[in-house]
């Protein structure tokens, strides 16, 4: 392809997008690994969003009423990389740009929003991203309900390629964006016809102009290369009352000898091939070196929102104080003040009435009293509200004629309410919760895992937590989730045994600010086991002596949820052997394992023998080989993981999670005293 | 609703559809759970497709080149158990009728492929049946090539409601259907307009009609409850070229007062509206009991196959001797005898030469050779063909011009490749395999939860198995997928070492009749552990004593994949330092736990510490709550499921499975001695 043309038309823009290019080359050639093509094909789309566009002020990322851009494909993080330093972002420096994929580096492989500021959402897994932009799209409508136009008005941008639109999420999210109107979202389809495997027809032949307005898009087809079709399409898209799509005809790796290729989507590291490029570009300079005039347009770009944000900063301090102090908490996801003492209260009540009831409703109750005094929750349920329980009186739905509503009918999509839950929370302002079975976890688990490694505080509510489910089946009934969740690090899972505990385990899912929370809830009916009403929250230790062996201790049942009352219907007949039995409640193992070694100790003294009871696979292969079957074995140690990875050469990676044949030595050695 | 006028204009159908509808009322009230409208609605169109298209003979329900019946919806499995009761089936007798979801009864909440022969497949997870079903039309086309007109000549048709299609799979389903022109794909939609929330409209406006035809379906919208629009929909939709969908208007719950409502989508027990319904039907009759002129009717409807099956029997016969077998080999899923010998010759070819590949390489080495003489194995990729090394050279791509094509270009859907291939699978005489990045088993959780509770060998190959991913981060890198795929019942999780063992766990895998099988697979090259060619297939034992210790045993090293060799570092170290050490290669603790106590402990002797190695999370969270952090308590039990559940009331499950106090007080006093 004879870039001259296109250079010549639009010298300006060329120089500014050219630049991205360059960058991208220099990054992935530095890293040898990586994805040139889409930051290459797209850089054009790009550099005339935040041209033009995007509300973006490089020196406050994270001001509230800025536009969102969400790069769904996140294998293309160069883009984004490129986009930040030039602009002069404070984290994205040379320097990192030029450790792109290494050790400790913030230029991680993949976009990390726990790692650079401006990030707003990880992206990697296809599809997220745009699921996520769907859960940011109705925040901002919510919140623009909720505190007026002045204080929220502003676009989620999204950049999706032909892996986010195959995902079948894509379908979820995009017929949750048509239903309700999100005319606030825009995504850029960088339609290049190239996937890791061949041209987009080797596995597809989907018509994604028909499939968009067949739910309800407004959808606009460009040369993704031409500035002003690109302006042209997003100012229209801005003007629609529906969600937009731009089809952004491009090409992959534009420039380069692999342009147009599946070759073209991964690491071009080719030098020759690399000069070539770069002088198809007109650029001329060496590596990572952009000339000072190029980088100061760019800064002046990143400076645009500025005056933005100090207008609405203006606007802010205008609002009432009551409105300012409600927004400042819910973006510090801050609790209210009245949440400690709402949630004493339902404990005492239900102490004292003890009633009957499935922890699905349990969940209600204490929904019922938090939904009020917590403007910021957004329920919502799979197409299973009367299951789960998720629905409270006071919420409102949420409609296109209801933006203040705060509960969301989110339809059978597991997945893609995971995924928009986890956007409404990344947005900020917002701490959503929505429901399906606890078998279903199955297809949110993609994001879940995201909820964890983003260290969101997203609440997944999972009612029908064992073969309490019944008569629907093995399809129905979990086993192996709890293991699953259990096993995904920064997660909370919560399966309390009464209302006292799921109240509880409501205040710490509420609180928590990093770590989301699964509350594994029964379908069928449990007594109260917190019969006497204790100030203090006993679900925050992870597990507690619920009740004392009589006589002498011979034995600790530990047990969670509905088998916490068939502990304590096992320790009356033992005890009325004569055999002295603690029953332990375990309402969470990972708050449990963040108590110090004296309060374990103390809960699960050496000595008695212990039994664990729960309606769950035990799972836990490696345990078992090194401990025996029943810890007849006297010491055993693990080398693994206990955390997510990282992106950096996977030699390195090795190293520094201490899988080595070092560590395994010491680790012996210590064994052995 | 009046039905008059439909019950005269068309009388002899009005009954045989009547059948069904007082049936799901009475087996329905009779278990007072299950869903009642559903069945109803879509009685008309059942009635039809069974009387005038399927070709299905019910004393043969395992017929090769049956056609095949998905209830995509499967919660409406009195549908599917009325059809089968009404033609007579062997299995789904009055009484299990009567027996519906009733602890032991074949007439499970949701069909059970593994319970009753005709049903195709497990359905009740949304969306799962549609994307089988890819699976079962591809399968059918991949053989009418191989095999000939004669042989293989069917259809598969699928029911499917409002929640399949709002599922994400439910797109990558449609997508690969239009994308592969599987045009003996038919798909009734049950458009009812009501979801368990309230209508569609609530949570999508989708068209679905645009939708589909965006995938390059044929589309046919009919009046669901006209006899004569069904047959005619469906006698056009078995002439297309393209896959079809049926859309058919339907009212849920028809003639009942919860007509149109989201209550008629469950149970509808009501005394008084089950007897105004069947007054309505023009049913007379008692429960359960259908007039012997109705009976007789279906049962000749249930005959109609019979014919067509003998002469398909009388084809087969004069089909070559050669091409008898290897159909009924494969349809019994009988390895070829040659596999054994195969699998040996690589095994003693690697560890003389010794090579240092990844087991991504090494996987696609011993595909190479196993391909060739197991015709009925199907590769592919979700877009990932190059990294997942699933092609081999033999195999030819799947294409409308290339039926006989072996290899799938996916694209970038793990779930509906894990759904299809599930599909392949149950359509009988096929071997999948597909590959995916191992952390986007995320992605195919549910289809891969359905292969091991439904009890069959599909193969899922995912590559890149932890950390050794390197800079692509954390989204990429699977930590906790190892746990999560031990945790799930009836699944083979290998982790291979090296070429040697990646052999044997093929061979494993392919030759496993009930049991599906992940092959976890790295990245990065590992040199060669089993240096010493041994016959015997020592991953079949699942851990091995790979290197025995030189002087007195102190340390037992256990690892997987690519951890052996660190053991096998850690060992040579130890070994300097005076400390024998034992390591233990555990590519699969599934098939460890299957051996005897006494292979066990020979292979784990007590005494000497014990180290584990694996890049991933040691999860199982109850053993060490169980046995101490370090295994020193000295005894413990856990009362929990070790099996996927069962259908029938929830306190009956919680008898069956054990966890009682009653079992809890045997385990203490056992522990107790």
């Amino acid at each position: 392809m004879d870039l001259t043309a296109l250079r010549n038309a639009n010298p300006e823009h060329w120089t500014k997008a050219a630049a991205i290019r360059a960058l991208t080359l220099d990054a992935v050639a530095a890293a040898n690994s990586g994805h040139s093509g889409m930051p290459i094909g797209m850089a054009d789309v790009a550099t005339v969003l935040f041209e033009k566009h995007m509300k973006f002020d490089v020196a406050n990322p994270q001001w509230p009423d800025r536009d969102r851009f969400i790069l769904s494909a996140g294998h293309g993080s160069m883009l984004i990389y490129s986009l930040l330093y030039l602009m002069g972002d404070a984290q994205v420096t040379l320097d990192q740009v030029k450790n792109f994929r290494q050790m400790g580096a913030l230029t991680a492989g993949h976009p990390e929003n726990f790692l650079i500021d401006a990030v707003e959402t990880t992206t990697g897994p296809l599809g997220q991203g745009i699921a996520n932009a769907v859960g940011f799209a109705m925040a901002e409508e919510m919140q623009r309900a909720q505190y007026g136009r002045k204080l929220v008005d502003h676009h989620t941008y999204v950049i999706a390629g032909d892996g986010c639109l195959m995902e079948g999420i894509s379908q979820e999210a995009i017929g949750l964006a048509g239903r309700h109107s999100l005319g606030k979202l825009i995504v850029l389809w960088d339609n290049n016809n190239i996937t890791i495997d061949g041209t987009v027809e080797l596995s597809d032949r989907t018509n994604q102009v028909q499939r968009f307005k067949a739910s309800g898009w407004q959808v606009i087809e460009i040369d993704g290369h031409d500035p002003k079709a690109i302006d042209e399409a997003l100012t229209a898209a801005k003007k629609s009352k529906k969600p937009s799509m731009i089809a952004c005809k491009t090409h992959i790796a534009l420039g380069h000898a692999a342009q147009d290729t599946s070759k073209g989507h991964g690491a071009l590291t080719d030098a020759d091939q690399m000069r070539d490029a770069k002088a198809a570009y007109g650029w001329t300079t060496g590596p990572f070196d952009v000339p000072a005039d190029v980088k100061s347009q760019w800064e002046a770009i990143g400076q645009r929102g500025a005056s933005e944000r100090e207008a609405w900063e203006a606007r802010f301090a205008e609002a009432s104080q009551q409105k300012q102090d409600r927004f400042n908490r819910a973006y510090a996801l801050d609790a209210p003040k009245k949440l400690s003492a709402t949630v004493k209260a339902l404990k005492k009540q239900v102490s004292e009435t003890q009633p009957k009831v499935a922890t699905r409703k349990s969940s209600e109750m204490a929904l019922e009293v938090i939904n009020p005094i917590m403007p910021e929750t957004v329920g919502g349920s799979a197409d299973l509200t009367g299951s789960n329980n998720t629905k409270t009186g006071d919420l409102g739905i949420f409609d296109t004629d209801n933006r203040k509503g705060r509960y969301v009918y989110w339809g059978i999509r597991e997945h893609g309410m995971a995924s928009a839950m986890n956007g409404m929370a990344l947005h900020g302002g917002m701490r959503p919760y929505g429901g399906t079975f606890f078998c279903f976890t199955d297809y949110a688990r993609p994001a879940m895992r995201l909820a964890a490694l983003m260290k969101i505080p997203t609440v997944f509510v999972m009612t029908h937590d064992s073969i309490g489910v019944g008569e629907d089946g093995p399809t129905h009934q979990p086993v192996e989730h709890l293991a699953i969740c259990r096993a995904t690090p920064n997660t909370y899972v919560f399966r309390p045994a009464d209302t006292v505990e799921t109240a509880e385990a409501w205040e710490i899912a509420l609180t928590s600010k990093d770590t989301p929370s699964v509350m594994t809830l029964t379908r069928q009916n449990l007594p109260t086991v917190r019969t006497e009403h204790k100030l203090s929250n006993l679900t925050a230790k992870g597990g507690y002596v619920l009740a004392e062996a009589e006589g002498k201790r011979q034995v600790i049942l530990i047990a969670t949820g509905s088998e916490v009352s068939v502990a304590m219907d096992a320790k009356a007949k033992l005890e009325a052997d004569g055999i002295g039995t603690r029953v332990v409640s375990m309402p969470c193992m990972e708050l449990f394992a963040e108590q110090d070694e004296a309060y374990r100790r103390k809960v699960l003294p050496a000595g008695p023998v212990r039994v664990g009871i729960e309606a769950a696979m035990r799972a836990g292969g490696w345990d078992r080989l090194l401990m025996g079957e029943r810890g007849q074995e006297k010491k055993a140690a693990f080398v693994g993981m206990d955390s997510f990875g990282a992106s950096a050469p996977a030699g390195e990676l090795f190293e520094k999670f201490g899988i080595t044949a070092e560590n395994t030595v010491a680790k012996v050695k210590e064994l052995l005293g």
